[in-house]
């Protein structure tokens, strides 16, 4: 018999949003879920009409997020899990409202803008025992995952080095935007810009991929564009548990790379690179022979690894996007019969991973004020 | 008010087909679509099983394509259209019956297997004024489109050479498989291998991109793998309208490129070079000055050209083939406004482009058959 | 003991000359020869003026090249070998001088202008049984040479394909120089322009590297910048012996490629792709798995591709070219012990590339010239 | 008149010597040195059988340098500039021999292995007024110096960015050989391994492109390889005089990239890359725009950027370090003229580049021995 499509829910992603589009689009992909309800805005006419258009149907598009957590968590033919795509400095109370109504959450990173919230989330989430995915799209791409399922089994022996850098060129100038504006205000975006932004996206992969933690980290923060109040520029050195030594650079006033997340992971065996502008390409060096270009739907990689299209037929950020999903979709499901979803998904980035994001960008920004001392990420 | 989803229906497709889920997801991308009814094999209990497994309802999972026709001709709410997915040979009797019920098309390439058989589809979309489209995928790349509408802008002058190329690796030996099976068979396949198989899509870009028609061609058709009675492998030089000359290579013995297709098109004042497995990337090279890198997203590119996601984020093969479907969408509901669709669509491939594809398979093949003489596409 | 450097002459490449530097550099570079003879133009003052910039003593500046072989010939301390980097037309009846003075040859491509003049050439070569080497340049870099080698040793199997490929885009547009003037110039640069300038060195590296020789070729050759009177773009199908099959193409007006030559041969077990633009690369892809990018200086290729810095220190054309020089000075050493040199130098091109060179040239004209039909290399 | 060629001496670079073979080509290369004189080993009969392979006269090959620089210093005909390439623990000893003897130095990097003793020479070349050259190789190499002049003219705006790299994979296991003894040897390289070997070229590289000197630095230096004294891998921020941040990497167990060198610069108005595998390219973004790479040899280019070929024709390592033996023969020629030689030489690295060297490896270390803390480069 054939399962049904997960009911979804979504807390924000209105009219001109950006990632809510993306959000949704990446539910839709593998067909696992529907769009049945939303408060897509603060303004209720703009939910109203943003609901319209995305065929909610009108009695479950709310003017707010409390009213839809309370009413869908009454419901009988309730949503299975709720999407929350709002800027960062309402992730706490959303998140909470839905898991205080039993219904688990897609959150997109990073989780809060303090430590304390981040905690305090992990701690529901562990009472509940709710399903509770961080949108750390990166960790969606097949190749991204072979990388992991390599060094997981051995391939580059022990893990030396780990060169992790995600420039982008959006914030060069100043800008006004609806993006920019949300990211650039402390009070919607938290204490950092650059490094909470895309820096976490940078130390996730490193992580990631290497199957290393972060242990402390020395910082530099600097704001390069005048007038900006948040960083724009983040240079890290990492000492990773278990004497692995590394580098971490987010930039979003790096012009030449549009979006140029890319790592490196050197073991004594050999290395593995991943670029995300070139996502279905993953170059493997063993030690002394000549560099090897896995790529997608070749034989041989991890079930990991798997494919939508054959060999040779790009996917992008947004099979990326939707594996995740798809990945939460099965965790949704396992709770549904049992009560109970893990809260490290293995594959998929959870509540630990989120809390371990908003760590890493206090531990930054605590080594940067300092001037430059080896701070410990305290999750 | 928001325009409903299109009542979609799919004729082939079910249970381990590649095309079929393909053009599924696809046509779930931009959310235009929703999948109501289909005869999804030819063997009954597989259409079933395969149409619950995509939630159609039952009594819309129809046991063969002449009955669904029917059936579905006589609805009020019929289906919008029908994606046919089947083997070559049956495109032509699943199109008619189709079109003879009044429904568009979705078909596809190649469009039939003999020119008369494309010849009579083309005059009864002619005459049922209906739409219908050729799925050439590569046409939905938004950075081939940002390279025809350069071309036609004027960008490169006038055009000298068109050199494109579609190696793949995935025949280099004798191979069993579904996908392999019907397309090394001519009772299904038709007259020609690769040459129909893969080389059909590499005229339709040259053409596609250069806004060139190939007026004569003078081809090789070989077959490299012992005991294969179709053609493996296609060399070819061509003729445009207008004086450009060109060269066509096609391959499935070509290990190196899974799926390996590129077209570079020069003028007298610059080239364009595309590249389908780095395809949000358009190289362009103005005469005597640096080659640049256009993206998918940058500032400045043509309106036809768009992107789902900010720069710097790829999209690949599906975005490209859900670009065909959002297109589609646009032209039946045009239809069902007007009454009339274009044989022509522009952007989109449809039933002449069908037809030129055909006709470049039998030119192609002739010219082989004569040992290499230069002979005309004759549409 | 150490071998005296040899005594190396240059008729040609005075003043402004490109090759004629290029040749020169390429000779010092393995310090195994050293200039002292030449008629460096046949205008006696400039030949005498470049001759002394080069510190060649005045003595050995000649004012014209029939005078030099006779004096040269003449001498105990005659020059070991001569360099003739003249425009095609006047190599014939330069090399003929010197070979009957009894003096080894290293000759510019393509070697003579007719067929005729070609063979008598190589009668010549094989009566007096000195050396003579056709610097076909492309066959003195390192990864070339280990592609032939893999080739040689079955890595890839049975060969099936060779496609090659040399676009330029200096002769885009009409142009006046001195390097075009001649190239232009059917009196001096022989009855092709494009095919016969780096037409040529393509087809010797599809046959150096794939150890094939194309037997018969279907060739158009075009003139796309208006008033030119030769070739400018040429493509063409290649038939090897023994079955594989191939295509050439060759342009002067290819914006994008400043000097684009690439090859890649396909066997049954794999392939191999070099581009020179890319010298100290070389891509190997083993059916069915990850390519594999060779380099320069790694471990485990063949002793024929030597390096002269270490792994990723990059090499190009004047190390190839030197190479060259330094092949051909291990063959006037062992000639002057023996007194016999071979017409067929392996890695080195000898008297017979250069009259398949010439014998290429023809066919190419001869199958356009007739509109494209298969037609025999006659060497 | 033609200028004779300059004479050159050598101490160092004997039989097995990779540094020596390599400047031997490097002054070769555009005709302006001939070898004369040479202490080519310790080892005097492997110094003698080192300098007749190299046809030195007899009574010019030294048994050690000390008599070298005394009895070249005496002759009338003496040597215009000597070429130290030993180990560098020596470096001081025998540039101070020379510079005394009135002798010009070609000397390799890093300068010596202490701070004072590279003070105490720039005092020797300041009293004595001789050229001195430091072969920071990569400053040879044509689109490293368009780089330089682009940003220096402006292209870039303000600079704010430098993000400089160098990983090799030599030592990423224990090894045994001439080239890494001395390397891994204190005694021979100085206080650092990879740091002085290449570290220093990475920060050459950094300054030389951006025209910024490194103000303070923080890093952090690793011994990956158990048992090693030296560090095999270092991490770096960087601050330049005027604001502008930075990040340097280099490592020598890093698989993957032989010899990875690596720089990016950027400004307010664009950035510019530059790979030492690829180094005829320049990748020119202009903010907001499309990437444009640049090419040898391409039109528009600074007059700093020559070409030996023409464009498409790659040069490699050697030309580069040719580059800087010619600069430098201009230098010498215009001492010879002028009594006087320039302590910074612009595009060609002198003696303070030298001095500098030598106090980033020792910033560097500092550094890292107190643990990660912010240091001052004093030169």
């Amino acid at each position: 018999m054939t399962a049904r499509r997960l009911r979804l829910g979504m807390v924000g992603g209105g009219e001109g949003s950006f990632i809510g589009a993306v959000h949704r689009l990446a539910a839709r992909m593998d067909d696992q879920y529907e769009l049945v309800a939303g408060a897509f805005s603060s303004d209720p006419q703009r939910s109203a009409r943003s609901g319209e258009a995305l065929h909610v149907p009108a009695d479950r598009i709310y003017a707010d997020f409390e009213t839809m957590a309370r009413a869908e968590g009454a419901r009988a033919d309730r949503i299975d899990v709720v999407s929350v795509v709002t800027p960062n400095d309402s992730h706490y109370v959303i998140c909470s409202a839905f898991l205080r109504a039993g219904i688990g959450v897609i959150c997109d990173k990073p989780l809060t803008t303090t430590i304390e919230d981040a905690r305090a989330l992990r701690s529901l989430v562990q009472q509940t025992g709710l399903p509770f995915v961080v949108t750390h799209t990166y960790a969606g791409y097949p190749m991204v995952r072979e990388a992991r399922a390599m060094v997981a089994g051995g391939v580059l022996g022990k893990i030396r080095l780990v060169q992790v850098e995600y420039p982008q060129d959006w914030l060069s100038e100043p800008v006004r935007s609806k993006q920019a504006d949300w990211r650039l205000d402390p009070a919607k975006s938290g204490p950092t810009g650059c490094t909470g932004d895309i820096g976490t996206h940078a130390h996730h992969l490193a992580c990631y991929v290497s199957g290393l933690a972060v242990e402390t980290l020395l910082a530099e923060l600097s704001s390069m564009v005048p007038g900006r109040v948040l960083d724009d520029n983040a240079g890290m050195l990492l000492r990773f548990r278990g004497g692995a030594r590394g580098m971490l650079w987010a930039s979003q006033v790096a012009p030449g790379d549009p979006n140029g997340l890319r790592a490196r992971v050197y073991g004594e065996r050999g290395s593995l690179a991943w670029v995300q502008q070139a996502p279905n390409q993953l170059l493997h060096t063993p030690l002394g022979d000549a560099t090897r270009t896995l790529f997608l739907g070749m034989k041989g990689l991890s079930p990991v690894a798997g494919a939508r299209v054959p060999a040779g037929h790009p996917e992008g950020y947004l099979e990326a996007f939707a594996q995740l999903y798809t990945d939460a979709a099965a965790v949704i499901r396992a709770h549904a019969e049992s009560g109970r979803a893990e809260s490290e998904l293995d594959l998929l980035p959870g509540i630990d991973a989120g809390v371990r994001g908003v760590a890493f960008i206090m531990a930054a920004l605590r080594s940067s004020q300092a001037g430059g001392v080896w701070t410990a990420i305290e999750e």
